[in-house]
């Protein structure tokens, strides 16, 4: 699954691994039953919260027709960091907030897949994030992810010194997720990923006195916009997009919108729009799936 | 709370504040129902499990003799982000992973209790880490925090621009937190932040290659140790620090260390064995608050 230049062939090929933060172990005896539960997976699918990542398995399992346990899906794994679900081709988990948070989950669960004996996945962020000149419950699916200064790099510090790397993202899969939509609105932009929600993303409404004024930040809103084709905002994105490049994974980013930040900082949103934004988010993603698995029955049917 | 050149007054002020990660509202209706519950809080004790959380707040209320509602301390607000509970002075809540994390809730605590209109309050972190020349078990009191670089400073990125603050805790408070302790083995040192639990803390047991060496690894951990003093690694305690240091709270970090780092990269300690260390890190944080509060008891009755 990880292109074999990047692949830690050092540590992975040796007999046994602790998936610390998924609760699950590789070792000689287990690894059939990995090969099992995991092989079949093609989309990981990944978002902040536990509990979405519960939702998000049980409305695939609905609308792609998949049998579940009574009850609905079940978690796999300790569920202390993260929940954790397989439905058919989908593996449905959730990473936290930020950047640290997620590598963490995209390291753990490439390795699991690479035992596993997976091919051909391909991984899908699924998210909320601030809206950028667009309106609240807009679908935003991810050209490029663009650094908090406005660059296509991520910058990771390991042993005192900086690598960068790139941070497109793939364009067919993109486009392909756009085009499945079934929202109502769905945009292609950039996504801005940031290691704060407060005064990483220009919030006015945080605890402390922020060191920029209203006009700074408005300025720089505005330049992520027109200059930089920035439409939305999270802190995951460029983590996501630096690791999946690095692997050799085709990936994507769909995020809801739940404000437009040109116009405040504060999410006002009733519980009940949030949950319909962030439906929306899953809607396209669960469509696209639907449309390959339709693509591959049809050339196995021909 | 905040110490006033730092207070975002300009915001804080005004009538209504949505605390989003925290699921609670501030408006004027409900301002004396904040007084009334978070009123009092003089410790905030925070840590990245939700389990842990929940866990701490029971551990409290036996351990101090504070009565809870049948079946243990019951969640406030919503538990889609994080898990928060008060037992008496302390609010025990979960930060997840990773500093972007961490920052929301502190921003987010922080204006809780500033409108609750609470004075002293302190912020102590407990958590996990590796242990840098320690053993699996021992509870590591930071001394400063140190950023990925072995510097005593943390920058975030704020509108495309780099501000840099120091990372220096409550010296007296970490002495109090050590003095308490009631744990076999609990060392002061320098705890070193990273953004990465993988590569960020130069482990070679990630996904991917690392483009580092086996003797690049070690010759960092030995100069961390060594020249920096640093005795844990974990993923928040540059931003907890610089933060606390911004607002004028009074902050320490407690972890306990899962593995010695100088050892190896694999958490192999068992479930048993890591609730027990988990344990230890609370066990020093209680034993603190408890002298704390039977000291502020004999000047009462004096």
């Amino acid at each position: 699954m990880i292109q074999p230049g990047a692949r830690n062939s050092e540590f992975l090929d040796l007999d046994d691994d602790s998936l610390y933060h998924l609760g699950l172990k590789k070792t000689p005896e287990l690894l059939n039953q990995l090969r099992e539960i995991f092989g079949d997976v093609k989309y990981v699918c990944m978002g902040g919260s536990p509990d979405r990542a519960m939702t998000f398995g049980n409305k695939a399992a609905e609308e792609l027709g998949i049998s579940t346990p009574e009850g609905g899906v079940q978690t796999i794994g300790k569920t202390e960091r993260c929940n954790m679900c397989q439905v058919g081709p989908i593996l449905s988990i959730s990473h936290g907030m930020g950047m640290p948070s997620l590598s963490i989950f995209l390291h753990e669960v490439t390795k699991l897949l690479e035992y596993a004996g997976c091919t051909d996945v391909k991984f899908i962020r699924i998210g909320t994030s601030g809206g950028l000149g667009v309106k609240g419950g807009t679908v935003v699916v991810t050209e490029d992810a663009i650094n908090a200064k406005l660059e296509p790099t991520h910058t990771k510090t390991m042993l005192g010194q900086d690598y960068t790397y790139p941070t497109q993202l793939d364009r067919q899969l993109a486009r392909d997720l756009l085009d499945a939509r079934g929202v109502e609105k769905a945009v292609m932009g950039n996504t801005m990923g940031t290691d704060d929600f407060y005064e990483g993303q220009g919030r006015r409404d945080g605890a402390l006195k922020p060191p920029y004024t209203r006009e700074d930040r408005m300025a720089f809103l505005h330049k992520a916009h027109d200059e930089a084709g920035v439409r939305n905002i999270e802190m995951e994105s460029t983590e996501f997009a630096a690791f999946c490049n690095r692997a050799g994974i085709p990936a994507a980013i769909v995020c809801a919108a739940l404000l437009n930040r040109l116009e405040g900082d504060q999410v006002k949103a009733t519980p009940v729009e949030l949950a319909q934004y962030s439906d929306n988010a899953q809607t396209v993603v669960i469509n696209y799936i639907r449309q390959q698995l339709e693509q591959q029955q049809k050339v196995v049917e021909a």
